[in-house]
């Protein structure tokens, strides 16, 4: 494995590139064949996404699938595995004089196949072929589900159905969720890296968090700062004065002093591994007494998420023990009521946690939520809930040693959940609604970070965990803002 | 119209967000109609683009077009006008509490459509009715050429054609290019607003011009400074030290003293107007002399442009003076040789400007290069070339009051073009094939600003110019460098 780091600029972190060994991916494409067993497997790499014409393209991403297996960042490549024989293609068009003049010289799709221990290449024309041979003698075609539309065409078009109709193989689903699940020392250091863009983007993010300066501002500076060290932020970030909105994206409206400022965001590594931080900051610099009672509550859950996580236990049964948790200090701040086990058991916390502890982490933010959380975070033993809060638990199974997932505890003031749950009578028993309308202008508040299930418990990933306890972000934002 | 000023950090910018009034957006839509006459106009809105799996898209860009005859922002909608009624429809799902949740309240799809003037609403599911009735009764159905490939396949649907062979309408084309081509007082705030952004990103690029900085890293801060200040950047950032590589993405290669480091980048608004512009600066802060020769007639050819743009005057005329200044100085360093009119008439110029001098601006980078380039840059009195190099000149046909057009020439020393022309002997009379091996270590050199065509001649847009000429490059950042 060869490891380069670059200074990019001297107050800085560095960052890191990682090329894996040609026998990494060799290994884990063998490993794929012996747990899929029969057929061929397509894994299709990404092509450029349009924005706002054929020629404009967003930043190219590679599919991580194709990246764990075939581990090339071109566009236009699809990798095929013959299960049986153990044939395998990289199959890919090279470029022409054109292409160099706009683009710059790159390497012949075959000497992008030596490089991940791939010994053939095939134009894109080829695939056609491999696909009509293998339906003509009756082989079962692996695919991933598709996510992008261009794909799906092109699927559809090889397949003879209807775009939207393409059929994910789940022998593929299961196998490549067993092998990117538990991540690798290699993986781990990548992901650390990640981690570390993350510090950078959330520490920024306090410094900025004064009055008068725009959600959008900081925003763009912290996406700025996943760039110049990684890929591209790992999900469009959450810098938002509305933490009540889960996915409330920046606006261009200024903080303004006294209000809470919820960043919930993370960066890829030049290798596509994520980070995945949240931090709720004070605007002014101070949290309000009431504030700092519904951070420390987030904190504590954070907290005990962490001490509960190990091999063996179920991530659905951390996050009942952290909804017992809020539900207990929720009730001391008379915000909740009646029976703790019960009032969980009712789904009534849901109403301040509508979402789960966590989900997986990886190549992707949300790893391999493309082939369906059920598929991901359950399993035969672990069923997903259709509760209300409990059905958007992304991660409920049995931890094993190298899963990396979220911990991410909020509690959060919806005025339009509150006023249809008190108008529906929801839980009502549980809930202390006057006291709840006193709290529709407060917001939201999450804390997040990235955990690796170690041996025996877990370690949050990152070198310095970023600022969390309410005094801690306090004390930061005063030291920083004064420099 | 609503002008909204912030400002975002006391030592930046501010931006500005511009409301149109609904008013705008219905006589646009009323003039429209009147070009195209007959049938009925689908103008699609874009969707969310997915990058690495389906809940985790790209930043949202709403198409141009819609923009610019429905003017909303958000994900999901259709406008449908009816040429000989006069019926306009917005088309969209208005949203549930599970999307409050998650995304936050949003307005109807009702209040949407009244902001614009739109007088009716209808749920998605009502476009295909319309489509079935138009069909039914025999009508032109006019479609905008779809590039976002889940829209091709909604057209399909709706259609029943194959995704990839969706018929876009030649009169809405040509309506919409009659339209858009000139753009009004308020879009020229706009684009000016969008090339003060550009100022920022550009000028911190020449400050962090130093030995050992990585391309990625300075591609990343002014991405960012495109999304604090506006939406996102009009394009990839082109960041590289291989200025001949038309468009180089950056690597996390660090900068080498004595190389120059070519930057071509923009901002889009929040209302997604762009700017585009390009410079080349010295790593190390000097011109060697080599550099300076070179650069020095780039910029000549720059300001040549400036003084012969103006309405009337075809943008193919223009290029091709500048082809000839081009080429006389070539000559004068001994790169060139020969007759200057027959060496441009043949394009041995094109050795070293292998693209055109400018396309046309607006809403898109390259202003509806979506509809084809030959539909926009071109019509039936000026045509496009085969020839190579005049064939890549995005914008051919005669100015007019009100186009905004990029002015952006440059000189290449491209390895692999030169081996090809020296070993097939193309236009061997006009090229010095021995000195230009000797500069196939220099790279390419582009100066780009964005001008606008008055009633006279035309301006750069933008309140002050980006340092362009090599001494004042030099100068700047000796400044920028020592602060």
């Amino acid at each position: 494995m060869e490891i380069v780091y670059f200074c990019a600029d001297k107050n800085k972190t560095p960052f890191l590139i990682m090329l894996f060994d040609s026998d990494i991916y060799a290994e884990r494409r063998q490993r794929l064949r012996s747990l899929v067993r029969s057929g061929i497997i397509v894994l299709m790499g990404n092509n450029d996404s349009p924005m706002n014409y054929p020629a404009n393209g967003y930043k190219f991403r590679q599919d991580s699938s194709f990246l764990y297996f075939f581990g090339q960042t071109r566009d236009g490549l699809v990798g095929v595995i013959d299960c049986e024989s153990g044939e395998e293609f990289l199959i890919g068009d090279d470029i022409d004089i054109d292409d160099i003049i706009w683009y710059g010289s790159v390497q012949s799709v075959a000497e992008l196949a030596r490089q991940v221990g791939v010994s053939s290449s095939k134009p894109m024309a080829a695939l056609a072929d491999l696909v009509a041979e293998a339906q003509r003698t009756g082989r079962t075609i692996h695919l991933l589900p598709p996510y992008r539309y261009d794909i799906k065409i092109q699927l559809a078009d090889l397949l003879g159905v209807h775009p939207l109709q393409i059929q994910a193989s789940q022998a593929l689903i299961d196998a490549v969720v067993a092998l990117r699940s538990v991540k690798t020392s290699d993986e781990i250091r990548e992901i650390e890296a990640a981690c570390a863009i993350g510090y950078q983007m959330h520490t920024t993010a306090m410094r900025l968090c004064r009055a008068g300066i725009s959600e959008q501002y900081i925003a763009g500076v912290i996406g700025g700062i996943a760039s110049s060290f990684g890929c591209i932020t790992s999900f469009p970030s959450i810098v938002t004065q509305h933490g009540e909105v889960m996915h409330g994206y920046p606006s261009s409206a200024p903080l303004e002093e006294g209000r809470l400022l919820l960043v919930d965001a993370g960066a890829e590594t030049n290798s596509n591994y994520c980070s995945d931080h949240t931090r709720t900051s004070p605007i002014g610099g101070k949290f309000s007494q009431r504030q700092r009672e519904i951070h420390d509550i987030v904190a504590d859950c954070h907290d005990l998420a962490m001490t509960l996580a190990k091999p063996g236990v179920k991530y659905l049964d951390v996050h009942l023990d952290v909804c017992r948790l809020m539900t207990e200090r929720l009730k001391d701040l008379g915000l909740m009521r009646g029976d703790i086990e019960e009032a969980v058991r009712a789904g009534a916390h849901a109403l301040f946690l509508p979402h789960g502890l966590g989900h997986m982490m990886g190549m992707d933010v949300h790893d391999m939520e493309g082939f369906g959380q059920v598929h991901v975070g359950y399993d035969n033993e672990t069923r997903p809930s259709e509760q209300f809060g409990l059905a958007s638990l992304r991660m409920g199974r049995r931890l094993q040693e190298g899963f990396v997932v979220t911990d991410e505890p909020g509690i959060y003031f919806i005025p339009a959940l509150i006023d249809l749950w008190r108008s529906e009578g929801t839980c009502a028993e549980f809930l202390c609604f006057d006291k709840i309308e006193q709290y529709k202008d407060f917001g939201g508040v999450r804390i997040e970070d990235d955990i690796l299930i170690t041996a025996d418990g877990c370690r949050p990933l990152g070198e310095e965990l970023i600022p969390y306890r309410a005094s801690d972000v306090e004390a930061y934002i005063a030291e920083q803002q004064e420099a």
